[in-house]
């Protein structure tokens, strides 16, 4: 809340853009933080002012050197802070009352120690001052357009058009030396470090804006608020990737439900992340990878991927790798086909991938890369070259630049692969300098169109059609909830779940609660028979276990009988449990089982589950998840990636199932867990049967467990 | 077969390090293959004596050039065919008759465009003189070791351990260029072309004699032969990796059973490379780095893999890929963690990744190497390192290469990651070239060593147990599938088919034909009640479409109108079908049902497939496949490596299902469909009825499909 006092935006340009900059704790001794930082502003060029502040030194690499902040007669924009964790509030204040915005604070020893206290005062007096704090315990910001080095890290990365966000300090310093060798350019590097104040999300907003960034690459351990990066992210208009590190350290939680027990780290950030319109790299080479092609390339906007090559092998690898990546080939329409004949030898081939041979020279390359970029059936191209000794690596690369350019198309994108020696990489070189990126294997090159494929698809999952929820009655919710409360439980039992759910427009079984033997036969007449009775107690979860539940009940004798036996089961079950009653159910005609489920997650919050019931569920683990609220593409999008969606579908003779009336539901119980977020911290819809299309569904058992309060 | 005449691994020898070379062909004229072969043999100091042969020249490149074969005086070993193709078969004679062994063709123009016969022709006849033909359509063969470069890729491969094998001469162009940039070394590359004569086997067989080669690396397009190359990697010493090319390209070919439908390229390889012992590339990269790994480093014979790093990053990125690529982290004991501790700052961390930290210097990393590549708990070693501003990179790979020496551990393996720039570049080779496998990124290194652990784990697979088959009556099956070719057929009836899986052993239920109703009652006495009782035409494929199939029969009265119900439908069904009769089965008891099949591929011959039943194999397509064979191990992993294997191990409360005579009747069958591989072509177990341990299964339903003849 305090954040909203301060312009965020404004502020943010002192910490990334600052006019000025004052480093507290510069040194004079080589090795030390301190020097380091000053004499990489200098190194760097740095065009605005260094303040140095050391009170033992009256000069540091050729600058005036400080004794303190208030002794600064210039305005100081932003201060680097590099002096031990203890001194930092001080600091802080004095900074504070100079006017500093921008506070970036490379000191560890805070909250990555367990020392919060601390960090989170430093922040307190920072926001009173109007100040936003960067880090601590981290390695600093870098800028190539802003010619700023302010951090520790030996120089500005290899110029280029992506910035790159890490958590990670070390990783940081290895990839600025690494951008070099791998010729992946950054014009920013920000070290976010602990995320005391500004964060992954703020970072982003402000990069969002920036006229040097054309892709926001990040390194991610984790988020301190899931949802304000989805919300930053969604809103962004340049691509954002995401490595995400630590799936596999999440030990599974014990938790109470079973969707609790199928969650974890890599399912809901992967669904986070396609929720937030993010793309997603699977390791650091793919990072970086993925970063090139999306900060020099549009998105790949439709299905066909054309390849030229001048290689059989490397065709059929780079066919297999468009399959493995989901942008499989299909074959180029007759006149495509008939106009890339002309530009090949006779045994050369015009389908797809599109082999010009070993004997393929620069002109070759040149016609069949102008007339495939042009074409309107094309919607992306995928250019390898196999090196020989026949063929001069840099004429093609010039050649295929040259192409793009005659072509006058802009918004296909094109990705390249040279599979060579030292020729091979200095063309490849050069083609990245003119903003074709260029792979060492063809896999590479696909898996880079494949990202620029993956941005388009999750853009276009966010044009969402708005899902309208009618009828929505939360009073109603929230009072069964509370009566649960008052009644010394944090679960709710079957009937008030399904009470609930109801309140939120799911569709649940007619269901009554019947505290006598009459009132169930009276309740099993007005639904009508047959129906299903299950003991309704807060003491007895496992009703089957229990003997409380007894289906296809057909008449009045039935049920008096079913009465007695449930009562009696239930009892002997559990002597003292306290037995709400018996509920009368409508038995639910057939239908596919499907699960829904939902689990606050502890950095995304609420997160929905959907999967198939029995085996689906219990053996093979087939769900997936979403972020709440789930939009009706995502919804549609749950239905489809399941292993089981063929079922769904109409598998086996089988009619197609109502997966319309599945979505909505999906959409309305996501809502119901979102806007209850304070409520419940799970539940399950569990079995919900599915019917044909037209007929919708029906909950047959839910499950609510309430957050402790 | 008239192979077994020549002595192959001698006059291999011929060829892969041939004593003296013609050139036929020679020319000198740059540009020409002729020229160039001359040009790379001189450039490649090539030791043996180099005979040009070209009627109209005297001198190329300063050696005397002969006008033929005949002309030659001194003995000929190889002889390297450039001229067109045309005129090879003549050289052919010529060569024989003089006596050259090795006959390397690398003119193209046959076989890859459609002359198989003059291929043919030319193999014929050098068999005939005891030649063995490498290609034709080939690049060449190149050896470091034996100074010879006797194709026309312009220069010998980075020096190194592996040897290279590829399907695509082009490609074996540019991987020999890439060699140098990518600083995996090779002692051998060998363009293998059309194996008109010697293919990949041959070649295996042969490296796996030699002594310069320490890993197999293949390109693999297809072979001619996949169980002669099976056969060969099993006998292999050597670590023997696989880039497979063209998995998606292989459309489904329609196929008559279920199992057929199946099959796929990807699939049968992937087996196919398991069951031979092979480890297996997912793209050029990997091809790259796994044969790195396995050329220079043992394999990982354990579980427990420590890693060992200096920052928490590329520590967590690590962590994640060793999950991924199968070879999970576990902490490691008490004693590792006490004794480790000693060697990083308080902040770092003994647990799995040892987080020795950024301030890590050379000393630090030498002790933990040193102690943990000793300590008899740790399996595997892999060492990251992401450069910093204040540790030294190469100080640091001298001191993990020190480590490891003094350590005296020579059966461990050893992967490590720099990540950083040019510095850590450097350092990586400097490590290589002293048989340390050193990757860019720390996925990298951790994929490496699970190169190293799949080499082990394929390995441990082929000391497998021998499965007995007893009383298998060949006979008897030869004699069902006989009488009903006779007949006209080419499939059989379910009574034929589990007949013959009788004669193999494989546990069916109890099955009568009955002509008659009278015989049908005195059957299902025979048997005992209930009974299942099934129309017998082999003009009624689907019985149950035809309303041919009554279950669960109880008594006499059941049978006589379930005779004439299921011989009225059939009629009715198909008025003129060919009707033996109607089968008379027990009833089997529930079981878990699985499905068993075979199909043959054009490569490997028969494959067996083995799935569970149901929505499994019809929706999930959940089903793995093994080439015949199918060894106790490998039956044993199919049961284990589909995505329902808990159903079989007692999943949802159920007890386990008997795997073990699973396994064995997996077994079984897969001989019975080798054995009669002239026979069968597709065949199909299913249902096959899995009971609870110790009870065995059965063979339900079953069908078998004749190869035409």
């Amino acid at each position: 809340m305090r954040r909203n006092k301060v312009d965020k935006s404004k502020i943010l340009d002192s910490i990334f853009q600052p006019k000025s900059i004052a480093v507290v704790g510069a040194s004079a001794t080589p090795g030390k933080i301190g020097y380091t930082v000053v004499k990489n502003l200098i190194e760097s060029k740095y065009e605005g002012k260094v303040y140095p502040i050391n009170p033992s030194a009256t000069e540091i690499l050729g600058l005036k050197c400080y004794p303190s902040i208030e002794e600064v007669a210039g305005e100081i924009d932003a201060a680097v802070i590099t002096t031990p964790a203890k001194t930092v509030l001080g600091i802080t204040e004095q900074c504070g009352k100079k006017g500093v915005k921008g506070f970036i604070v490379i000191t560890s020893g805070f909250g990555e120690v367990g020392d919060h206290e601390l960090e989170e005062q430093i922040v307190e007096t920072a926001n009173r001052f109007g100040m936003r704090v960067l880090g601590p315990n981290i390695v600093g910001v870098l800028s190539n357009s802003g010619k700023m080095n302010a951090s520790f890290a030996p120089f500005l990365p290899f110029n280029g058009k992506a910035a790159l966000v890490s958590q990670s300090g070390a990783l940081l310093i290895a990839l600025d030396a690494a951008s070099y060798t791998r010729g992946v350019g950054f014009d920013k590097l920000v070290s976010i470090g602990n995320m005391s104040d500004i964060d992954i999300a703020d970072t982003i907003e402000w990069l969002n804006k920036d006229d040097q960034t054309f892709c926001i690459s990040l390194y991610v351990e984790g988020f301190k608020n899931g949802r304000s990066f989805i919300d930053v992210c969604k809103k962004a208009q340049k691509p954002i990737i995401a490595l995400k590190a630590g799936v596999s350290a999440h030990g599974a939680a014990a938790a109470a439900s079973h969707t609790g027990s199928l969650a974890g780290a890599a399912k809901i950030y992967g669904s986070a992340f396609q929720q937030a319109g993010v793309v997603q790299a699977t390791d650091l080479d793919n990072l970086f990878d993925r970063t090139l092609a999306l900060s020099l390339q549009p998105s790949l906007r439709g299905e066909h991927l054309l390849i030229i090559t001048n290689g059989g092998g490397v065709g059929v690898l780079a066919t297999d790798a468009a399959e493995r990546y989901g942008i499989p080939l299909t074959f180029a329409p007759e006149d495509v086909q008939a106009e890339l004949k002309k530009h090949m030898p006779d045994f050369g081939s015009a389908k797809n991938p599109v082999d010009i041979t070993g004997q393929a020279g620069t002109e070759w390359y040149v016609d069949a890369v102008r007339y495939a970029m042009a074409h309107p059936w094309v919607d992306g191209l995928v250019v390898l070259y196999c090196e020989t000794a026949v063929s001069n690596p840099q004429e093609i690369a010039e050649g295929i630049h040259q192409a793009v350019l005659e072509s006058g198309i802009k918004d296909k994108p094109i990705t390249v692969s040279y599979v060579g020696g030292e020729k091979s990489d200095n063309a490849m070189k050069w083609l990245v300098e003119h903003g074709i990126p260029a792979y060492a294997a063809p896999d590479t090159a696909i898996n880079a169109m494949a990202a620029l494929r993956e941005y388009a698809r999750v853009q276009e999952m966010l044009n969402d059609k708005e899902v309208i929820y009618d009828g929505v009655d939360r009073e109603k919710a929230l009072k069964i909830i509370a009566d649960a409360r008052a009644d010394g439980r944090d679960s709710l039992t079957e009937v008030e779940a399904k009470q609930v759910f109801a309140a939120y427009g799911l569709p649940i079984t007619q269901n009554y609660l019947a505290k006598t033997e009459d009132q169930a036969v009276e309740l099993a007449q007005k639904i009508g028979y047959p129906v299903v009775m299950k003991v309704v107690s807060p003491d007895i979860l496992h009703k089957s276990d229990a003997g409380g539940v007894k289906v296809n009940v057909k008449d009045e004798q039935g049920v008096r009988e079913a009465f007695k036996t449930i009562m009696a089961n239930s009892k002997a079950y559990k002597a003292n449990a306290n037995i709400h009653g018996i509920v009368i159910q409508e038995m639910a005609p057939w239908g596919t089982e499907v699960i829904l489920g939902s689990v606050n997650d502890a950095t995304f919050g609420p997160t929905m589950m959907f999967g198939l019931g029995g085996i689906f569920v219990e053996v093979l683990k087939d769900v997936t998840f979403r972020v709440t609220p789930v939009s009706s593409n995502q919804a549609t999008r749950m239905i489809g990636e399941i292993r089981g969606a063929p079922i769904l579908a109409g598998a086996r003779g089988e009619k197609p199932r109502d997966r319309d009336a599945l979505a909505k539901t999906i959409c309305q119980y996501s809502n119901m867990v979102l806007d209850l977020a304070d409520e419940i911290t799970e539940s399950d819809a569990n079995p919900v049967l599915v019917y044909e299309n037209g007929q919708g569904l029906k909950v047959v058992d839910a499950r609510i467990i309430l957050k402790k309060k």
